[in-house]
């Protein structure tokens, strides 16, 4: 089972690797600096220096009258899309294949935050006098809850894990893997899937999705976050007028500079790989996929040296995209504390590692989410901290 | 008595200009497209010319490894704030005396839009039972009724027109010209001050806006509705922290691209008044002005000669930016139809003029709101089927 937005397979049920004493040959014990390092967030610091590589193929210019009306195409479903962008995504997907694109619409809005927001209006009804329910597999994406508790909305509530979730009533489940709605009584269901990870620097590419409402991100996707770009894929045009009426209502479009941007940097991509842009550079998903697979390596030498902690055995499966097979570089490290500790995110926390707990995902406290996303100092650092920890605790 | 957003004056109290056979120097009288209109929307295409005419004094570049993080500053009760636009943000105030903006916190919002949506969910009680009133002034902002309709939050409610709230209980009041809330039992009210259309360009700045939580947004600034940006500036840390949660949840935070373009043009604006930047060309609001007094001159030209149309009488202060009385150049003409024509929008329509209709602003059928905003060959066609109506009319 392939996992991806805030890794949603259950760490519980997972494999946990045992704490054994692996010898790191380099090992990383530097002085501890006294800044708390902040991997709470999925921020994807660690494709900078890429960019940077890449930065004059990149740049984008913007005149100053340029993209002044904040309509773009009176014509399309989502009158926002640049179409430009509309043009990168249907490229990006046609080159990794991850995603079925024809005759579907496309949906941009500001991050896929917005879009998932937009997506549970789309899929509620205005007419029910109750609100529908919204479930995710446990550990859900923390900010799925948030969004919902947050705005007290009359068109839908949080009904929690979606593994548990057995009412006779209408229901939007978010998933956030693949292929795995959790929910077995899915007649009344409607789904929703969540796809920022699946991308081949991340996980396998095992097969082309081909669901009803796909969300991507920009952010996940070559790691510019502070974009907030996101696309929703849409089958049903009622659906994704409705998303888009949301769009309207909410912030009247989407930031033009920044579609055009994301367009510019997904085309850079797409024409390293199709032999049209400057030779010699290596690939963005390849070097993505190498400097993950990377850090896990290392980050599981660490954590098989402890005591203390212990990660999920990651799944391996064969890549239609890179022609290999691998296992998962997840985005996030779902950490279990061992022997005794009961909570996972205090104790990081007391190491100077801000990680999220996992009862913000609907697991236990034994569990904390750790961005491996950080810049290579940061995990440098975390990497010395977590060693540093298996000490104090002897 | 100076209206901002939507005009919020009510135009059934104003008054109204005779319809009289002034003569029109240059008739505008050409063959009519058959495409439709659409005024219905405030897109500030007129001010393109300019900004072409500034083209290379306001273009930006953007390297493709910059901007990657969501986050601005930490440090920032707003931490997605790129720095460079709240300093911009205080330079454009402190230049313009349009608000008070020391000691206050800037939000920035994915358009203006977002901020009145998070400053709902910040001055709305998450423990109260009720959702807490929404009140405007008609005409309102449509988008105002839009937003809180569409969202059926349990946090707020529309409660309709300003003049004849009379609830003994806590109300919100969204406030859109300068200093005229309308509900009069003010001790449970909070206000909202959405200050979009107070800048030179539109109105005399008659005094400087000192309230707790004012809206402005770049949009209706400087014309740069594709950017989405728009800030708030807010006197309470609490109230400004939660409408930052807002914005986190909703779309966790807002475009970098967006924000730096924003800071830029306005920037550039600043420099003009400030003799910093290129010396001989118009400065952005002394040609914004004089654009829209043009229009304003040849509308009332038009409409005093029909038998159709009238609009109301515009108010004029002394401009303390300007340091001239004028005359509002408003952003929308609330056009009202006579001489037993019931349904504005509708005859508009006819004439392949897409208004606004009174009625989504909470004002009578025979009102309509037409923006002026549009490119001049637009705004020649307007006049163009305005006069044309006359002659069928007749």
């Amino acid at each position: 089972m392939v996992t991806l937005q805030g890794e949603a397979s259950d760490p519980a049920n997972q494999n946990w690797l045992p704490c054994s004493n692996v010898t790191i040959t380099n090992p990383l014990i530097t002085d501890s600096s006294n800044l708390i390092l902040r991997l709470e967030m999925g921020d994807p610091k660690l494709f900078v220096p890429y960019w940077k590589m890449m930065s004059d193929k990149c740049s984008v210019v913007i005149e100053g009258w340029k993209f002044m009306s904040h309509e773009s195409d009176a014509s399309n479903v989502c009158q926002y899309l640049l179409p430009e962008l509309g043009d990168a995504i249907k490229r990006i997907h046609s080159l990794v294949h991850n995603a079925a694109i024809q005759d579907k619409h496309i949906i941009v809005g500001t991050g896929s935050t917005q879009l998932f927001h937009a997506a549970w209006f789309a899929l509620s009804s205005s007419d029910s006098v109750r609100p529908i329910n919204i479930v995710s597999a446990a550990p859900f994406y923390s900010l799925y809850l948030d969004g919902v508790k947050a705005l007290r909305s009359g068109l839908y509530q949080w009904a929690g894990d979606a593994a548990t979730y057995d009412k006779d009533e209408p229901y939007i489940e978010m998933v956030t893997s693949q292929n795995n709605p959790v929910v077995r009584s899915a007649s009344q269901g409607k789904l929703i899937h969540d796809l920022a990870y699946y991308w081949p620097q991340y996980t396998p590419i095992t097969h082309h999705a081909d669901h009803d409402l796909m969300l991507f991100t920009f952010s996940k996707c070559t790691g510019h976050a502070g974009s907030r770009i996101g696309w929703a894929i849409v089958k049903d045009i009622e659906v994704a007028k409705k998303m888009v009426h949301f769009i309207q209502v909410s912030t009247i479009g989407v930031s033009k500079e920044s579609q055009i941007r994301a367009a510019k940097i997904l085309g850079v991509v797409c024409d390293s790989y199709q032999s049209l842009g400057p030779k010699g550079s290596e690939h963005f998903f390849d070097y993505g996929k190498r400097l993950l697979r990377e850090r896990w390596h290392r980050m599981r030498q660490v954590i098989g040296q402890c005591e203390v902690f212990t990660v999920a055995k990651p799944s391996s499966a064969y890549c239609n995209f890179t022609k290999e097979s691998f296992e998962t570089n997840s985005a996030f490290a779902w950490v279990k504390c061992v022997g005794g500790i009961e909570d996972c995110g205090t104790y990081l926390k007391n190491l100077g590692i801000l990680a999220r707990p996992g009862r913000l995902f609907g697991v236990g406290p034994e569990f904390a989410r750790i961005s491996m996303l950080s810049t290579n100092d940061e995990f440098d650092e975390l990497l010395t901290r977590l060693l540093n920890a298996r000490r104090e605790y002897n």
